[in-house]
């Protein structure tokens, strides 16, 4: 499949990846693809007829969020990704609707994007073995890295979707209480030990009803697409609130996500198994195929100069848990989930220090200070440091990327 | 302050009251008001004029949610409810408008209330000193029962806002991973340990932005109102999964709130000091003044058979944590909060064995299984029993409940 509009080779948008996002476009919300280097304006599109065989809502393009576009459902949302993919690569197609280029195509440089979808619920999972294996061992030793329940079932907890914001928000560096290290006594200030977590995130496309469970053999039709997700840890914050019911406000200051999502029709031609499962799963998390996608991702420091370092290069695929078993497992109990719901990977750490997805763990809490291309160190973030998250996925010619999640430490 | 309208005064409802909820009415969502055993349709008297004065938008009564009402901003919604009020206990005034009673009064029992507020985050906090120290005691001995954090910060979690459930909401057993006593290893069942927790909620009436910060001294500007709340739980779920990261299925399965809303307005006559706290606690979370108030709760069980049993009498002055602590610690790191998020306030215990919140407290971990009233017994809940909260002060002739919340376990 080839374009007939020049798209540069280096572009995560190739003609295969038709993402769907919102972009604020004059005080009014819309509902955009992307091609290149250019937002596409649907509902221009849609005026013109170039969906007319679809029969969709007047208007459906004009508004807030995806969630009531992937409300149409993943048959109706593959339909329109594929109109969009028939445009752009059959010419006469495209020149029926005699359009001015500059009418639907915007320069992706001077679109803002929006929030991609109104999320319901938030939940982060843990997916990743060798996270959890280091972070254990951090704080437990090597024995006792691993808890009990972690090859049973994969661990989760609810996170805050108020304070998701879409790459490109800076935030503040977070203040709360820290224990000073010899009494345990805690004060207050800004947090010492800012960090990241490279993750991704799937965005639910089906709901269900309380009481409901999702197979996971059938969590596919459930899942639309997936974004870039970095969750912001304060590390200091965290280690004194957690105990006994989990990680609070080290970790709600602030979410960021990539504004495109990308659908798992895209995502296709990339699939492939995760790491054996040793540990025998119980029947309602035992997964038939493959269910994982090679997606490399890599994350990047920019300093308040400038100066870029790439300082982890990972992939979705190491993660041991899959998302249809995260999903099988989340709604296992009847809980319900709805359209625009968030779940995240969890940091996704490989088995080599390149590939360790938290500055805690790549700096082995603190000991091994990570090398800038300045030729500064850092354990943690700085004021003014600017985290980047980039993936691309490339097969047989075929390249889907997610575009980046950025976001800046202010003051 | 008496009403022309005839209220029993066993209600919950009296003329002091005037909650806010949402009924469903013929295939329509209204918000409505209470006063005795009648709900008052807000819509009609905007019609007839009886707001005037107060130059609301037109159809405001007319909403699926309390959310955009709560929106207006309390200087708004307590005229509204001042309005009410006058317009029940001022026969003149409500004579004026020439209203058939019939027309904007219903019969409650006739009419099915929804879930008053969009939920947008759920947090649920751990404030009871009491609660905090029983579990503890259960799991870690009376030494470590109390993490060193507790007495610090109010701690507390996000849960699930999808699964939030109004009154009268029945739910399946919820099934999942429960280890063998033994071997450790987790085979898959219904939940045979399910739970209640004995809670209030309040309801957040003013958002702040990311970044932003709310004062424990002005954080009651934050607070529209009060809901009972049952955080059921499945604990042989929750033993299992919640370390390291926080309760997730044995609670995300169902959570049930009461349907009517009650003012902070209307709780003034009841405000009360909570206990001392006798750690210091940083500066962002000293407040001046009373902040905790009197609420009388009580929590039965029904059996299948219909025969009640009051199990728990709790009050919500016990905490030790307030509402407008709970607030401040919440923000403090810029956590941004939204109009119809639902602060819960943890297992609500008292001193004494009576007053235990929790069905894990009160036959301390089944070895001192609950005496229920038909002559058998209860450690855990059985398939047909239902849970019924209650909540209702009073004081100085001044009578203020909450109505109900209630639940049954369904196979």
């Amino acid at each position: 499949m080839k374009s007939w509009l020049e798209i540069d080779k280096t572009s995560d948008f190739s003609i295969y990846n038709i993402p769907f996002g919102v972009a604020s476009i004059q005080d009014e919300k819309l509902i955009v693809s992307r091609i290149g280097n250019f937002v596409i304006v649907l509902d221009i599109l849609q005026d013109a007829g170039v969906f007319n065989d679809l029969d969709l809502p007047y208007g459906i393009f004009i508004q807030d969020s995806l969630n009531g576009f992937i409300g149409l459902g993943k048959k109706v949302t593959g339909k329109i990704r594929k109109t969009i993919q028939t445009f752009f690569s059959d010419a006469d197609f495209a020149g029926q609707f005699a359009l001015d280029r500059d009418s639907y195509l915007l320069d992706a440089n001077m679109v803002r994007m929006a929030l991609p979808v109104s999320v319901g619920d938030y939940t982060d999972f843990y997916s990743s073995k060798e996270h959890a294996f280091n972070v254990g061992c951090m704080f437990r030793g090597p024995e006792n890295a691993l808890m009990p329940n972690w090859t049973h079932l994969p661990v989760g907890y609810h996170g805050r979707a108020s304070s998701i914001v879409v790459s490109g928000t800076d935030f503040i560096r977070p203040a709360g209480q820290i224990p000073n290290k010899e009494t345990g006594i805690p004060s207050f200030g800004k947090t010492k030990e800012l960090d990241i977590e490279v993750e991704m995130a799937f965005i639910v496309g089906k709901e269900t009803q309380l009481g409901d469970t999702v197979d996971v053999n059938s969590a596919e039709d459930y899942i639309f697409g997936m974004v870039l997700f970095n969750d912001w840890s304060a590390r200091d914050i965290q280690r004194w609130e957690y105990v006994p019911l989990g990680p609070f406000l080290g970790k709600n200051f602030a979410s960021t996500i990539s504004p495109w999502v990308i659908t798992m029709e895209a995502l296709e031609p990339f699939r492939t198994n995760g790491p054996v499962q040793d540990t025998p799963v119980l029947p309602y998390l035992q997964q038939k195929g493959n269910h994982s996608f090679d997606i490399p991702i890599t994350a990047s420091l920019i300093t308040k100069e400038g100066i870029e370092t790439v300082i982890c290069e990972t992939n979705f695929k190491f993660l041991y848990w899959t998302m249809v078993q995260q999903l099988a497992h989340h709604t296992v109990n009847g809980c319900n989930i709805r359209i625009g719901d968030l779940m995240a990977s969890g940091t996704i750490s490989g088995k080599e220090k390149s590939s360790f997805g938290s500055m805690l763990e790549i700096s082995w809490k603190g000991t091994q200070p990570i090398q800038l291309n300045d030729g500064s160190t850092r354990s943690f973030l700085l004021d003014g440091d600017t985290i980047k998250l980039k993936a691309r996925s490339e097969a047989d010619g075929i390249v889907v990327g997610f575009g980046e999640a950025t976001g800046t430490v202010l003051e």
